[in-house]
């Protein structure tokens, strides 16, 4: 860490910087320059000694060198996480696809997206039982019963599922009947849910908060990971900026940089990204060949009717079937596998 | 509602559309351009409705009209809210004044603190006993205990205080102790938080998401409002933006544009909104003469060592004294009273 | 074109409008709803009318449905543009790869890098020779000196050629000796260069500016078209978000909606995008993935002492030969041909 | 300077980077960390040195310390530059008002205009003759008559007078007839006008990019002041974001930092900062609070009719007189002296 003092700062005040740094047991390399000094703090350092700089008198800036977050770090966890969940493996080299409405609203319209989504090659199934929306007066989910018409679903085709948890009361049951739980853009940094979620025993994705830094996404994930619970993907999910004809911007630089930066999976959701059905099949591929480690594709039968309003963004299931049979085709060329027959539909119901 | 159909869309679809809307009761307003097809509708639209019609093919856009909300609208309700709470007026022509510590310490802190607000003609005492971390290493607070130690601080002194509250299992002993709940910037959308407060029986006041923009704002509003809680004050914190100098981007616009939408009154807080001590006394004073029916500001008598580390957005205590006298010949020229040496104090006690 | 009133207009009010309108010959359509009233406008509207009505009292919103674009808009132009060059085609199912410093240095640097980005299969050869600089003490290119160099080094090689230019009183020297003029992203607003570019006789780069909306962006590429030069290309260069650690936020969205909206070709910058060598060949390959026309790649040979500074985004030479190695294997997939062996360099120079 | 090394970086070539800035004739402290060194450099620093640190290889992050423009900087010039124009004085505890039309239309209306400008107490009269417009079809101003027009009309009324310049072929004719050269938004980097401003012998009001940060925005300021221009206003006049409801988003902490930063007075144009007329009033005084050196507000006196549309952010004379009204009291209270009833025209005429 590194701390920038002000112009005109006395001698005795950085004196006084230099002893709170070493009261502390570490070292302060002092570099006085022509307009300021600057001190480097030798060893690690507590957030809270940080802190308590960077309040001090004299100090302009602290500037961190080190990262916030270890656990979900590269430097601390040189090899890719591959999380696998009844044989279906997620990250290190293969593509996951996951696919279906962005809410339950009868177990028959799960069950044929379901059987859709398998067809066409897709390994895991998602879908909301509990929504976030922006009003009071929109459709909120249908709830539990939402989460067991899932689960069924996904038995019967052999799909994995994943669901948004929004509170922290209902992560357990969410757990009992999904296999993946989702973190909501607008949960990111709501820490009791994420606590709550390192001890709940199925993996997470996370969604990125649709303003958050990369650091503060990391972080996010460091709640999780630092509860005990090592199987976090991170889903870009699109940010706001200024530009409006696009729902979001799907920031597609995330995937690389988070890739860097952190062992974790990394997800797209060109669905959400993007807000419209017509920009998900590029924004898919780019995402692919950006080295996504998996997408979360929004589709439905009859978008035109879907209880959310977010029909706007589904694909068609024709669409849906070309997409990953194009998707198979480009996965090699970034070292990706993806099969769109390899159907183990029967092996996965005996798991 | 206004539905503007895409280039092509052929006169079929266009009835199609027509039925649908006719279908729930509404009259639909055909007007037929050189390029493109325009449908009003008119009626009250219900949200599913206007869902339903932004995905059917050949609809380009659905442009609302009318707001989301009602109960937080001025159409609805033309006067100002005023909050009452023992004896002291928020909104309608008052300004008041919040000030305390990013967290409550300990007791001897928040007594003195409470003291010194008291002393410069403050009102109402803020402090946090939970606080929302970036990461998981940092100071989450000192919990229940500093609820209690900042209600005596307050009861003691003749101040109203407020505190965070930041997931709904901790509503009702937040409600116990403290006067007004507050919702941090990070769970302005945290839907389950807002119904529970709809139903807590205590004012509160919500920060507005700092990336949420004036409508989500006000639909997070109408989640309380909609739940039974009428007593709802919005407070503008800054925005995330490309600025970076600053901690965020106060957007003081906010503050006449929410008054004019909305009803319920409008707080400032210079201390987040712009993250550096040396900018909260003139974006306070800006704060006021833009309108604002209140300010929220950090105060800590040993800034250095706050445990947090807002330190650096806090106000020495004779900044804070100096800036409610400056206030204090502010307010009567945009119309509002406020009065540092009133002192209700015993009166308070009394309540 | 739609004109929504306030709440309370009063019927006067709205014939008043109506008589605007049908002043300037247009039918108004009025549709009474139970908040407020729409007024619909049937024909072609004239700017001034719409920036009148928009000004008048009782009008809350004016809503443009028609685009304010036309030559730049697909809708007029339903083919999509292919710029010709000395027989290399850009747009229309070809991938065109431009490759070079950021500035031009000497005529040995401009020489040899030209025989790479040959070598590698590349088409064009980019390079500054005037360079916009945030500050004034910064290296500013060296001027027409440097576009001489690049002329003779793409002539030689059998490249086409780019370069900036930043001021109306230099397109003229610019177009003498470049095959392509590019106008990067603080001046796209530069009417006036824009205007001169209209009249210049070389096809034009334009670079989104890194605010701009997609609405913005092709009203300035309208400026180019208007005056008469139907040969622009656009560039998606990355916008400013909130991150900061990516020098920008390469939007690729923009790729497949400027491909909607606009019959022109897109291109796709991934070194100023991202601005970290690490992350080009990733963003290059989503860039394809998305439906790029064309990609405009910083390659240095010497990336630690570039004159600008922008070594730290540049490629160095064997990275760039085996990325438009990938490409080639890529751009098959998304209908695009790409050829690194193709050298047609002879040929080129008898043109 | 600091430059960081990353993670792994060999000892030899963090000697290869000491070696570098050795050869500069600096000094470097290198300060080894658990997980990387750190080296600052003590000295002046060449921008070249420092673009060829950044770009080496073993280096992360280069973080200036010292600030890029020296010319702008209230380090360098501890004192308020306070600019005098014919008697008027704008800057260190002065608050000018500048008030006028979008564009000159006629030089009738100009004439009106200033009339009420003067009478409401305003020092200067603003408009443009030359308009930059986002589309090539919409209004463009008059051109040099409309210089002529204003000039006669200020000179008449005893008003300084401004307006905008987008090129810089027309720099000379316009410091010809107004007193203040105003560059544009959109124009804040085009270097080659700030370069001939800097030579213009006028005073310059430079307006923020509406995405510039505020180091960016006194880098451009740096352009003008080194060109030997000492006269030089900051403008802010909103900045882009991602709320749409008010035309972009006034940033009023500009104010106070921008103060902190630089010696140069700092206007606040709450017009286009906010684009509603209903905001003007809030924000300007909010302006001056914030300790604004002066205003630039739109008034019409037909907003309706405005031939560029921007009437719907245009005070009506009546509103723009109650303002300054307003302003007399309040600007006494942030220590600036404003007088409605000056009125030295005559006094004026004769300078």
């Amino acid at each position: 860490m590194i701390v920038i003092t002000s112009n005109q700062t006395p001698e005795e005040q950085i004196q006084h910087i230099v002893g709170e740094i070493e009261k502390e047991g570490l070292q302060a390399h002092v570099s006085r320059g022509a307009d300021r000094t600057v001190i480097g703090l030798i060893g690690s350092v507590n957030p809270k000694l940080a802190e308590h700089l960077r309040q001090m008198k004299g100090v302009e800036n602290v500037i961190k060198i080190s990262k916030s977050y270890k656990l979900a770090s590269r430097d601390f966890h040189p090899d890719d996480t591959v999380i696998e969940i009844k044989g279906t493996k997620i990250g290190g080299g293969n593509l996951v696809v996951m696919g279906g409405p962005c809410a339950v609203e009868s177990a028959e319209q799960i069950d044929e997206i379901a059987k859709l989504v398998k067809a066409a090659g897709g390994q895991v199934l998602r879908g909301g039982a509990f929504k976030p929306r922006t009003g009071p007066y929109s459709f909120q989910g249908i709830g539990v019963e939402g989460l067991i018409m899932m689960a069924e679903a996904g038995q019967k085709h052999g799909l994995l599922t994943i669901t948004e948890v929004m509170t922290p009361e209902y992560v357990d049951i969410c757990a009992e009947y999904a296999d993946i739980l989702q973190v909501g853009t607008r949960n990111m940094q709501n820490f009791d849910l994420l606590r709550k979620l390192g001890t709940c025993g199925k993996p997470v994705l996370l969604k990125r908060g649709f303003s958050a830094t990369y650091d503060e996404f990391l972080n996010a994930a460091e709640y999780i990971l630092a509860g005990g619970n090592p199987n976090v993907m991170l889903c870009e999910r699109g940010i706001r900026t200024f530009e409006t004809y696009t729902r979001n911007t799907l920031d597609l630089s995330a995937i690389p940089v988070l890739q860097q930066l952190s062992h974790l999976p990394v997800i797209s959701d060109p669905s959400h990204g993007t807000g419209r059905r017509e920009l998900v099949e590029p924004m898919s591929k780019a995402s692919v060949a950006a080295g996504a480690d998996g997408l979360i594709i929004e589709m439905h039968t009859d978008p035109d009717n879907s209880m959310t309003g977010d029909g706007v963004q589904s694909l068609f299931p024709d669409q849906f079937a070309a997409l990953l049979k194009d998707l198979e085709q480009l996965a090699p060329l970034v070292g990706k596998s993806f099969n769109t027959s390899k159907a183990p539909a029967s092996d996965f119901v005996r798991v």
